[in-house]
């Protein structure tokens, strides 16, 4: 059993070069069964999360439509479920992990995502972004923003590094205040560094004055954050009250988990919370291999009775 | 007259270096009096994108409230207004004309907004970006997605870039076949330039692999499209019809104009329209200058009255 793009994409090379045959399934389709198993039967698997408890558990349950799930690939999707295998892409955006992986791997040179993840946690995203507080020099109350929000994504790092170009093309001629030039609000010049050996810096060199830390933190809260402001407003639109995140952009990784709780929580007030799976990635495949299996193939509530019907659970433990 | 965050933050380095009082506007308010002024007031101001009429203005008129204002500079506000000088921010994005700059100035070595506007009219956004044709090998119609829909911004890049690293570190070692990796579906290796050279390839040597020219129009359009998605859910949210966009990012830049408009039409099924103004960059500006101006300082419709009122047009003209 298959699914996924690559499930039709690569279905004659899977069969010739493994000889396999390949039954393959519908991707949605089976994110979904995957998650009602996931959400209706199995205890300790769907959590919340917050700074002091950040796996709070919740208990399977069956009243669970309607529901959004926004599935955190490359891309993103945003599936609207009203019952059993009854769906509806409702939404989602190409800003997903794809993109993570595709910037941070041209501006640090990680060669994982476990290596950029690890960066972010290292990095403060202040150095590159531009702050509410770096442009007005407090919060802009009036408007309800802090200024520790991030205003603009990334929007530090035009202004720092034309500076350094022009302070490396006067080298040491007209001085700023010469030139009539206002220092910018958001650099100090220490921190960007000049590259006085060329004029035309190359591209390729001038990247190395941010830092790959830095730059992965940044970048992660900006994709994270985006997905979570277009999910709440998505469920809003479509009157939805839970929403799950699932999809291997999200593996279990703690900031990305705050970040994305954290959006659902500021942009609804409080009032919607971001439900997390302990086996994200593994939705769609779970999906697939349940929709082949007899109806009650497993045994309900068989994890617990740990005394009784072994030999039923054989299905239930292969998952 | 000074408004925007500058305003503030400047406050005593302009009054002190160039020996001027500083009258201080808040910015919403200004951009919203700019706004409502150039909508009501100016023919030829507001107008529509199609690919057949570039520009097709719009009649100034009255009756304009509710309406949403996207306003896009380094960051993205989006603000509702409900009559004059009766405003809400309602919400925004930190991804917008400073992500744009920073990462374009990071990853092209483009060093003003132009280049990299003219870099992305030339550039051709699936030689980075993961289309839905490139996962599925054909539309993914049960969802509603065609082939040419970006699926992954950027989404080409990781997986291209680790296949030259492979290939180099591998330098005729297994082939792929042995070492049973499936070729990507997404990455003709012709493509991808290996570097031979180095083990490890340096962060800043490798995007050299991609174009200037197609990560500019890849970002652009990740970045449009996704204000276009956001600004659409807010107007939906707030049950607002008509969404004006302004600020300095557009630059009456037909692109971004395109991609805007695109993103509206596209998301409200052709309900919902973009609206543009040819002096996008100056409604804060024009907004303070208003500000201080006794009431019916100008004369309505003075621009068509060529022959007369020539006394009273001055601070018409002046704008």
């Amino acid at each position: 059993m298959a699914t996924g793009g690559g499930a039709f994409k690569f279905y004659d090379k899977i069969r010739e070069v493994l000889g396999v045959d390949v039954l393959r399934e519908d991707e949605m389709e089976c994110l979904i069964i995957g998650l009602d198993f996931f959400i209706t039967e199995i205890p300790r698997e769907v959590f919340t999360y917050s700074e002091t408890d950040p796996m709070q558990f919740e208990e399977p349950r069956s009243d669970i439509y309607p529901y959004l799930l926004v599935n955190i690939g490359s891309g993103v999707s945003m599936i609207k479920v009203s019952g059993p295998r009854e769906f509806q892409r409702v939404g989602g955006t190409s800003l997903g992990g794809g993109t993570l992986w595709g910037l941070l791997s041209l501006l640090t040179g990680a060669r994982t995502f476990d290596e950029m993840l690890a960066n972010a946690e290292r990095g403060d995203n202040a150095k590159v972004d531009m702050l509410v507080g770096d442009i007005y020099g407090t919060d802009y109350g009036k408007i309800g923003l802090k200024s520790s929000t991030i205003a603009s994504s990334f929007g530090k790092v035009f202004r720092m590094k034309r500076e350094a170009e022009r302070e490396a093309e006067d080298s040491g001629g007209l001085s700023k205040n010469d030139a009539g030039f206002l220092p910018s609000p958001t650099s100090p010049t220490s921190s960007a560094e000049p590259n006085p050996t060329s004029e035309v810096p190359e591209p390729e060199s001038s990247s190395s004055s941010f830092n790959a830390e830095d730059i992965s933190r940044s970048l992660l809260y900006a994709i994270s954050n985006n997905i979570g402001q277009i999910a709440y407003l998505q469920s809003e639109k479509h009157n939805l009250s839970t929403i799950y995140f699932g999809g291997s952009f999200i593996r279990g990784h703690r900031q990305t988990i705050n970040t994305l709780s954290y959006a659902i929580k500021f942009w609804s007030d409080g009032a919607k919370k971001a439900y997390f799976l302990r086996h994200e990635g593994f939705l769609g495949a779970v999906g697939a291999f349940l929709k082949r299996q007899p109806r009650n193939w497993g045994r309900r509530g068989s994890l617990e009775e740990s005394g009784s019907g072994v030999g039923d659970r054989k299905g239930a433990d292969g998952i």
